[in-house]
Parts: C-alpha cells; structure tokens; sequence
C-alpha cells in the first residue's frame, strides 16, 4: 500500500462517464485538500483529459491511464471476467491487486465489478462472494443495510457473516465502537419467517461478537433507524432497496407537482424555499452514494450509475476512509475469529 | 348468500376496537346509503353499543351480536385456531362460513385472521394457504401487490397462483379486464433471480392465462406502476411494505419539520395550504385500506390495525365491492383453468 493514499477509479463507468466521475473526483480532492489523496483514473485518455481541462484544480492529483476498453453497462458478469482484461473497470482493480492503489471506485455494471473484484482481489478467509451495503438515510443517521443485492440466495452463515461485516463497516465509517445489528424479518418474534433468518438469530443471540444484537427489524425499523446494520438476503436487500427509491422519486414528484401546481402554492413555496431546499439537501441521495463490496482482500466501492458529481466525491470519501482504516484486515480478523469462536464452541459443547 | 348485502364485522380488532370500527361501518353505510348493505357487528356488546350511540344514523344498518371473548393481538394463529371458537374474529368469519354474510372484515391479529378463515370457509381448489393482497398507491393508480406477507416460503406454482388470483382480484375492483401482472426481481432479464421467480416467469410465459403477463419488474417499478398486479413470496412483500410504510412516514415527518421549522416556512406553508391538503389526500394510507385474503371459498378482509374511521370505511366498500362481484366463483373458475391446462399439455407433450 503507497503513501500518500492513491485511490484508482474507473472514469468510465455510469451513466455518464467522464463528465461526470472526473468533477466528482475533483470535488473530492478539494475538499480533501493538501495533496493527501491521489488519483489514478482508467479508461479514454482523450474524454477523461477533456473533462480535467474543465477543472484544472484536480489535474496536479490525477494521473491518467489510458484504456480504450469498457465494459458494457448490460455486460454478464461471466462475460465481464473472462473478456473484460484491459478494460477500463479492470485496470481500476488491477492497481488495488499489484498494490500501486489502495482502494478502487467504479459506477460501472455492479454484476461485473462484483466478478471482477472477487477475481482480483480474492476473499477473505472462507467467504464466497462479497456483500454490497447500502447507505440508508435514517430519522436517526444512517443505517448500512446489506446485502443489497449481491448474494440471491443466501443461508444463515451467509446472513452471519454479514453482520460480522456490516458491523466491521459501520464502526469504520461512523465510529460506532459497536454497532447494533439486526436481521430483516417479517416479525420479532422468534419463530417468525424462514430457516435462514431464524438459523441467523440463533447464531447471533448464541455467539458473542464484536457486534450488539438486536434481534430480528422489520421492514419499518430502517428508515426509523432501529440499528446501525440491517442484514438480509440480496433478494430481498435489493428489492427493499429499489421499493424505497422509487417511492422516494414518487414523492419528490409528487411534492414538486404540488408545490408548482397552482400561483398561490407556488408563492407559498418561494416563501418557505429557504427550508424546503434545507430539507431536498437533508435527503439528497448523492449524500449517501457509495457502496463498499465487503469480503474482498481489498478496497472496492460501487458508485450509483446515475449519481452526480457531488455523489462521486461521497463514493471517493468513502473509498478513502476505508482504505486509510485497515478496515480489510479488521474484517479478516473479526471473520477468523468466528471461525474460532464456532469451532471452540463445538467442542466445549461435546465435551460436555 | 342474502339479499341484500351482509358484511360481518369483527368490531372488536385493531388498535381502537369499536370506537374507531363502528363510525367506520358508519361512514361506508352512509356513502352507500339507500340501506343496500347491512352489518352484524361482533364483539362486546355494551362498548358497541356505545359507539352506535354516537352515530345513531348507522343504527338501522347494524345489528349486535354480543360476545365477550376477544382474539389478543399477539396470539399465535395455531392458538387462535384451537382456541378461537366465540371470539369476535371467529363469530364474524363463522357468519360468511353459514351463509348469513358475504363478506367478513376485521382489523384485528393478520396470523389468526388467516388461519381461522382457512379453516372455517376452506381453500379454492388445490391451495394451501390464502395470500395477502396490498393495494398500492402509485404515479399510475394502484397497483395491487401479493403476496404481503401470509406465505413466508413460495415455490414457482404458489406464485403463479399469486399472478391469477391477483389479476382477478384486480379486475374485480378496479374494472381493467385484462391487468397486466408482473414478478418482482432483482433485475429484468430472464436469468435473473432464484429458481422461483425463473420458474414462474418461465410458466407464465409459456401457458395463458387470463392476464397479461409482463415479465419481471424491480422494486421501483412499484411506486411506477409499471404493471397492475405484481407478485412476490411473502416474506419480500411484507419487507417492501413496511420498508416503504416506514419511508413514507419518514418523508411526512420531514416534510412537517421542514414547514413547521422556521417563521418563514410556516408563513409559506399556510399560502400554500390548499395544495398541501390535497397532496396529503391524495396519498393518505386510509384510501387504499384493506387487504383481501385471496384464494378463500369467501371473502375476508382484512382493514389495517391503525387505520382510523375513514380507512375502516374503504375496507368496508372494498369487501361490498368483492362480495357483490362473485369474485371467489371467478377465482375458483380461473384456477381449475389453470390445472386442466397444465394437465393438458402434459398429455399433449407425452402424446407427441
């Protein structure tokens, strides 16, 4: 890992590409100031020099490295792993692999970056696939929910691991000391909802972590911030996920249709524009753009395609502060240690 | 079934019992007017009648049936089953189950609700269990999403059972004769997802129905209203739900914060008062309250536990609107469908 901290970025990836990951970038390091954090940016020479010329101030933290190879936003996964070498995605993790980056951002195919990621950079311990978290804006701050969709079916080992991780995560971003986990249910109750979930609370209510179990949330207990972590299944994490933003785009319109309706809404809204834009900033998605892979022996965080330069500078935060951290090595240990902890317990238990 | 209409009601569910039931009841007669409709209200006498006595327009539509026995809130549904018999919840299903009503509503404990209904009036067909339906407001109108939370596991068949219930369900209340049905996923192509969700879009591809079949819509396509009805298992229905109840609250408690906060925006809020008003009715939960227990040899609705007399009034007219409409016979008819077809073309396949 290099000093100062170079963070690689995939300038291709989203909808937008350069246009926009290149301010985000410069936004970041801005506001970083002082020259601590530098920039390695992959893909179109030409487009990404195009974008810097537009904002100069960034050019001194940024190097470029040219690629003229993306992978498609629609691209399989599978597809993306064994075709996508010197793509603009790949190069980005590349330079985590070989050490010359500590962290690597795209808002490219998630599908791809997830495959990619784990061909790379490898798992920690005995995990399978990392855990994708998303930041969710709360009543009480923000809660990480995971795994918002990286893991379809998932058992209760899987939905432990995740609250190692999540909770591992939390702490690192939010300076919890211990984060409270909970797992997503159809109920509080014990015997409610399927194997997995209940296998998961078993394991946590049995085990000690470095994580306060709450017990099982419902669907309601995340925007009211009942815990830090939510953990579930991919499925359902990322339905969850695209359930809330589209009601949150519902009522954005629906506010907006309101407030512009009719002359005397529209006065009453110039008058109170002052706190309504107050309010849009509070709830601004970009605030909480940025989702870390989990699991992985390395730093790689998944910006939203449709996110705006403010939203990329947040992702690039977020990048930083993990791979300033030693969160991966954090995660490493906590997840050892469960190993430890399970197989100990197991023999206590037979013994006795 | 009588002429004219009965509903059964369990006055004695929900967060209030009777004293937010019965003006409910009262409320829907009144709408209705012309005595077309009447009601055996179920549970405590005394308090009933006191209710009835501050809306004394309802009094020729009602009649009490007194019992003292109650179905607690928390009670397991195995327990309400074996030990249900003369609650309140009993008595208004026990009602539907001897011919006397047409419809059953209640407000009170979801698992015990289901359980007795199961028992007492029977399935369709083949079914196991009935599903939930959630009526959910969206840019479009409502779109009706099932199952919200009675069927915690699902295989391929149970959702394709979701899919014809659902659009009957949704042609029957909303008039449109051919709704579109969609399977919630966690993207659109045809291999995404579990074997589940691929197995039902793979049937529901193949074999007709009487709906028109979509493909897989995402969590955001909800609020869209990409399609009338969408199906899922009812573990990721009840999470969507509350995920999206408890987001919903969210926004209303920040929007009341935000124009409540400052001179200037309390000053702006009041000009713009009238459209706010009408924003808040337009997307007041109560509109869209009452949840059908699909699959039934009756109709059972259930109203929310907080809904407040207006909602409990909706519910009321959506459980008329069912009981009228010969929906069951229609439910049962589309699912016979259903097995000859698939009975046939195995034939057919082995034939050929």
């Amino acid at each position: 890992v290099s000093d100062p901290l170079v963070i690689s970025v995939d300038a291709m990836g989203g909808d937008h590409g350069p246009s926009v990951i290149v301010p985000g970038v410069a936004e970041a390091a801005a506001a970083g100031g002082s020259g601590k954090v530098r920039f390695l940016l992959h893909g179109d020479g030409q487009a990404i020099e195009a974008a810097l010329a537009r904002a100069p101030a960034a050019r001194e933290f940024c190097e470029v490295r040219h690629t003229p190879l993306v992978i498609p936003m629609d691209a399989k996964p599978g597809h993306a792993m064994r075709r996508g070498k010197g793509t603009s995605m790949w190069n980005a993790i590349e330079s985590v692999q070989s050490g010359e980056a500590s962290a690597a951002l795209s808002a490219g195919n998630t599908g791809a970056l997830m495959a990619i990621s784990r061909l790379l950079l490898r798992m920690v311990g005995g995990l399978e696939r990392p855990a994708l978290v998303a930041n969710w804006p709360t009543a009480a701050g923000v809660t990480s929910v995971l795994d918002a969709g990286a893991n379809v079916v998932c058992d209760a080992d899987r939905l432990v691991e995740f609250a190692i991780m999540g909770a591992a995560y939390h702490r690192a971003v939010h300076g919890v000391p211990r984060p409270t986990v909970g797992v997503l249910n159809v109920g509080t109750e014990h015997d409610k909802g399927h194997d997995e979930v209940r296998g998961a609370d078993r394991m946590l209510r049995e085990q000690q972590f470095e994580l306060a179990y709450h017990g099982f949330v419902e669907g309601d207990d995340i925007a009211k911030g009942t815990v830090d972590v939510v953990v579930t299944d991919g499925f359902t994490g990322n339905i969850a996920l695209k359930t809330a933003e589209g009601l949150a785009r519902f009522f954005r319109a629906e506010l907006r249709r309101t407030l512009t309706g009719d002359p005397l809404a529209r006065t009453g809204a110039l008058i109170a524009s002052g706190a309504l834009r107050k309010m849009s900033a509070r709830l601004d998605p970009s605030a909480v753009n940025g989702g870390p892979f989990l699991g992985l022996m390395g730093v790689v965080v998944k910006s939203h395609g449709g996110a705006d330069a403010r939203g990329v500078a947040n992702a690039v935060r977020l990048a930083a502060t993990l791979a300033a951290g030693g969160f991966v090595a954090e995660i490493a240990a906590h997840l050892g240690g469960r190993s430890g902890a399970s197989g100990r317990s197991d023999t206590e238990r037979s013994v006795a």
